[in-house]
């Protein structure tokens, strides 16, 4: 893997997932819940994506599945090989399945998530006889990946507080 | 359920699925693997697709995340409150992610995936602890659905060997 120049102390994982963080911030600005993701091919990001299922009223768009619809435009095809994808939460069984149906090499992923995790939490999409499997890396920048979620959830009870 | 009009010795099921078989030949004609997929909300269609993974080169566009996608446009909300989902291939992991993510109801496939079907072949996404379920109907005209991707093969095969 070609390595991005990156900050003292910062490996390239981590200066990925700072992308998707970046990404998350933008959807909790829209009051989605704030998952971030980009797609990298080569060393460079060719998409990036946050979930906008509430105020794009569709139960698809999860941060992960934009990001690979907009990486299979830009690479113009619909295997995406050779591409990692960054995310900041675990995926769920609907972008697990798609990560494998794009043939995404690489998912590295931050916080885990307990109740709908499909790499590794509620069950694993690789432990199954499927004819892709994608290598997993999980926890990076965990804490800052979870934290964000974790705040975004305790102001919507403040503001359900003060009403 | 309300149930629409239907030829003698034809039941519901077997209505709607005969038009997820007529999307699914729709992408038999355009070279695309053949799955068809309907959504029914209150007896009525309100979203036909069928796969398009080559032609729009993209890993997402198997026709139940289609259907889904256009469900939710119809409905103007991303829970699918209600509605029930006819498929002529039992769902992938992607797309039976997407189904619950979606709240569908009530799934009716035709054919069974024994290489990639996540509602009962490879493994069934109902068996984990996740926040929805599905009702699942498998097996609706499932001789018909099958042999359309079985004639799909046998002729890309037939065009091969002429070449």
């Amino acid at each position: 893997m070609h390595h991005p120049k990156q900050p003292p102390g910062v490996n390239a994982h981590e200066t990925f997932m700072l992308k998707a963080i970046a990404e998350a911030k933008k959807a909790a600005a829209k009051g989605e819940v704030p998952v971030g993701a980009v797609v990298v091919h080569e060393g460079k990001i060719i998409a990036r994506a946050h979930n906008g299922r509430e105020n794009k009223k569709n139960a698809l768009r999860h941060a992960e599945l934009d990001a690979i619809d907009k990486a299979c435009k830009k690479l113009g095809g619909w295997r995406l090989f050779n591409c990692d994808l960054y995310v900041t939460l675990e995926p769920c069984p609907m972008c697990a399945g798609a990560i494998l149906n794009a043939r995404i090499r690489h998912v590295v992923f931050g916080a885990k998530d307990p109740k709908a995790g499909a790499m590794g939490s509620v069950f694993n999409l690789n432990d199954f006889p499927l004819n892709h499997k994608a290598m997993i890396t999980a926890g990076v920048l965990e804490i800052e990946c979870g934290q964000i979620i974790t705040n975004f959830f305790q102001s919507l009870r403040l503001k359900k507080d003060t009403l």
